[in-house]
C-alpha cells in the first residue's frame, strides 16, 4: 500500500467490544491539508456524523477519531456528549482544538460509547503513528468485514508523482449494526476545498453510492478525502487545471475499487453482479429499474442458486414503476445471453445458456429499455443462507 | 365454509406441474351478476391479466377460469393467444360469449400455458360444480401456500342473511413465480356495478395492499368481487343504502381475514408482525415509513432471531426519506415496550422487556412520529433460513 506524505495513521487495541484487536485509528493531517466529507443521509444519524459535520464547518481538520466495537447511535444526548469527550481527549494528547478532531464511529448501536476505553489507548495510537499506517489501520476499523480494503493509484505530473490511496470497511452496503460503511481516502496533492468535496461527490455516486447488499443504510456512514497538500506541485485550484481531470479519476477509481471489495465482502455474498440499465429516459429512471432489480429478493436468492430464473428480473423491471413502459422493446441479458425479447423469453434463449452464465462468481444483468439515451450500474450480491446466519445470530 | 346462492365452484386435475392433484378452477356466476376486479399494477403483466382486463371491460362475466402452476406470463403473443384458446374452450363447453370468460393464471413465469391439458379437463370441472365448492376451490389454487385460505361473514337485513365468503392463495406478497396472490369473494346481494368496484377497492387497501413478504409484486395478482344477485332483497345501488355499509364491512372482514392468512403462510414465516405508523403528516408517509420498516431485510432477520435489535427499526425509520423529521419527537414500542424516546433507547427499556415480546409468535412494532394526524398499518413476517431455501431451491 502507497503511503501519503503528510498523512500518518496510527492503531491501538482499545477492548470497546472484542479484546486484543485494534480498534481504534487516529490519522494525523499535515498542517494546511484540505478535507472533504460526505455522510449518511439517514434521519436517526449517529453523534459523531453530528459532530464531525460540524467540527468540518468550523475549521480545517487536523486529526480523526475512528473506533470500531460501538456506533455512539441511537444514544441520544449522551452520545454527543461522549463524541465530545473523545474529540477533546484526542485534542488534548495532540495539542490542537477540539474542532481539528472529526470522529467516526461504528458497530452496535445504542449502547454507550466506552470513552474511558477510548481515552487510554489513544496515547498508544498517536504513538504508533506513520505514514505506512494504513494496513493495519484497515484492518482495525473492520467488524462483519472478513477482509481488509485498500486501494492505491499513482500518476506523474512533470516527472513528481501523486498518490491516491484509501481504506474502507463496509459489509453490507449499509448495516445499521456492524457494518456501517466508513472510507478515508488521501493525496498529497494541495486541492482547494470546494474543489475536494465536488471530486468526491462525483466519485462517490458511480461507487459508494451505487452498492447494495441489502438497501439498508446505516446511521454512520462516511466518506473523507484528504488533500495533505505535502507534494510540491502546485494547488489545483480549478477544474480546468491539467492536473485536476486525472486527479479525479484516480480517486474515482480507488472509490470503485473499494465498493466493489465492499459488495464482494458483502455479509454472505457468493457473487458479485452489476446491473446495467441502459437506453432510459433519464438517469433517475435508470437507477431506479437496476436497484429494483438489485434489491428484490428473490432476484438474489436466483442468484446465489445460479437459477437463471429470468421471470424475477422481467417482474422486477415491471414493477419499478416506469411510466408508460413499453414490454415489447425491452430486452433483458446475462452477460452475452439475452434471456427476454418482445415481451417473452428470447425465442433463441436456453437454459444450458442461461446457466452457464449464472454459475460466473461475476456476471451482469443488462436491461436495455428503448426509452432514451441514459444509462445507470448497480452493483449487488445475492441472498443466501449465510447472509440470514449472520444477521440472524449477531448480538445473540 | 359458507355457499353463496347464484355461485358454483368445480374444480379439476389437469396436471400443468404436479400430477394427481386438482390445478384448475372453474367458478361459475348467475345470470346477471355483477363483477369487480383489481389486478396486478406490474408492467409486465401476464396475459391472462392483459385479457381479464378488457373481457370485464366488454360486458358482465358468467365464469371464471383459474389455473395453477404456470402463469402465462412473460410468454408474448403466443401467451395470449393461448388465454384466449382456454377461455374459447370453456365458452364452448358452458354455451356462452368468450367475453364472458374471465381467465387467472398463478405459476411459473415463461413456459407456455399447456391449453391441451386444460381443455380436456374444462368438462370434468363444469360437471363438478356445486355451490359448496369452495374448500376444494381453495385448495386447487394453491402453489407454495402450505394451506387453503377461506374466510366468511354474514349478517342479515330484515331477516334474511347476506353471505360474503372469499378464497385466496398466495405465500409471499407477491412473488412472481409461485406465489402469485389471487383472491376471489363472492356475496348473493345484488350490487350495482360501480358499487361493487368501490367497494373493492377501499377493502383492498388495508388488507391486500398492506401486506409484505418481500416486496416482490407479481405479474398476475387479481382479486375478484363477484355479486350474484340471488338475494331476495333489493339491489344496492348508492352508498347510503342502509345494507351498503354492513356490506362493505364485511367484504373488508373477509379481505383482512385472508390477507392475515397469506402473510401468516409466508414462505419461511415463522412470525405474523404488524408494523403500525401513527401521528404522520399524511398517509403517504405513514405507509412509506411501515413499508421501509417492513421490507427492511435486517429488521427481519431481527424478527426470524427474536432478537429485539431496535437499532434496525430506529435505522428503517431513518432512511425512509421524511422531509425534517424531528428524531427526538419520534417514539418507537414492541407491543406495550416503548424502546425508543427522546432520539435514543428509552431510559426504562430492558432487554428482557424486549426480548418477552419478539418471542411472540404475533406482535406489533409501533411508531409514533408526532407529526400528524394520519396512520398506516402494515403485515409483515420474518425473513428466515427457509425463505431464502424456498426461493433458491425452487425450480431447480
Amino acid at each position: 500500500m502507497r503511503a501519503v506524505a503528510g498523512v500518518r495513521l496510527g492503531s491501538a487495541a482499545a477492548g470497546i467490544r472484542v479484546a486484543g484487536r485494534d480498534d481504534l485509528v487516529v490519522i494525523e493531517l499535515a498542517e494546511g491539508a484540505e478535507c472533504a466529507a460526505v455522510f449518511t443521509r439517514n434521519a436517526f444519524c449517529a453523534a459523531p456524523v453530528a459532530l464531525a459535520r460540524r467540527h468540518l464547518r468550523q475549521g480545517s481538520p487536523r486529526l480523526l477519531l475512528i473506533n470500531a466495537g460501538n456506533a455512539n447511535a441511537g444514544t441520544g444526548r449522551q452520545g454527543l456528549q461522549d463524541a465530545l469527550t473523545s474529540c477533546q481527549d484526542l485534542a488534548g494528547a495532540a495539542g490542537c482544538n477540539i474542532e481539528q478532531v472529526l470522529p467516526f464511529s461504528t458497530g452496535v448501536i445504542g449502547e454507550n460509547l466506552p470513552v474511558e476505553r477510548l481515552r487510554q489507548v489513544i496515547p498508544d495510537a498517536m504513538a504508533d503513528l506513520e505514514p505506512a499506517g494504513w494496513e493495519r489501520a484497515s484492518r482495525a476499523i473492520m467488524t462483519t468485514d472478513t477482509r481488509p480494503k485498500l486501494a492505491s493509484r499513482r500518476f506523474e505530473v512533470d516527472g513528481v508523482p501523486v498518490t491516491v490511496t484509501g481504506m474502507a470497511k463496509g459489509s453490507g452496503m449499509i448495516h445499521p449494526d456492524m457494518a456501517t460503511m466508513l472510507a478515508y481516502l488521501a493525496t498529497d496533492l494541495a486541492v482547494e476545498r470546494k474543489l475536494l468535496q465536488a471530486c468526491l461527490a462525483a466519485a462517490v455516486k458511480p461507487s459508494f453510492n451505487s452498492i447494495t447488499v441489502d438497501g439498508d443504510t446505516s446511521t454512520n456512514d462516511a466518506c473523507v478525502l484528504i488533500a495533505s497538500g505535502a507534494s510540491s506541485l502546485p494547488p489545483v485550484t480549478d477544474t480546468n487545471s491539467p492536473i485536476y481531470e486525472r486527479f479525479a479519476q484516480a480517486v474515482q477509481e480507488v472509490c470503485m475499487e473499494l465498493a466493489r471489495d465492499i459488495v464482494r465482502d458483502g455479509e454472505g455474498a457468493t457473487k458479485l453482479v452489476e446491473v446495467v440499465v441502459e437506453q432510459a429516459a433519464d438517469e433517475a429512471e435508470a437507477r431506479d429499474v437496476a436497484f429494483t432489480i438489485a434489491h428484490s429478493p428473490l432476484v438474489k436468492t436466483a442468484l446465489f442458486a445460479s437459477d437463471p430464473n429470468w421471470g424475477r428480473i422481467l417482474a422486477a423491471v415491471g414493477r419499478s414503476g416506469l411510466e408508460g413502459l413499453a414490454i415489447d422493446r425491452v430486452e433483458i441479458w446475462l452477460d452475452d445471453v439475452c434471456i427476454v425479447r418482445n415481451g417473452g423469453r428470447a425465442s433463441d434463449y436456453t437454459e444450458q445458456a442461461g446457466a452457464s452464465v449464472m454459475r460466473r462468481r461475476e456476471f451482469t444483468i443488462r436491461v436495455s429499455l428503448d426509452r432514451g439515451g441514459a444509462d445507470a450500474r448497480v452493483l449487488t450480491c445475492d441472498l443466501s443462507y449465510d447472509y440470514v446466519k449472520i444477521n440472524a445470530e449477531y448480538r445473540t
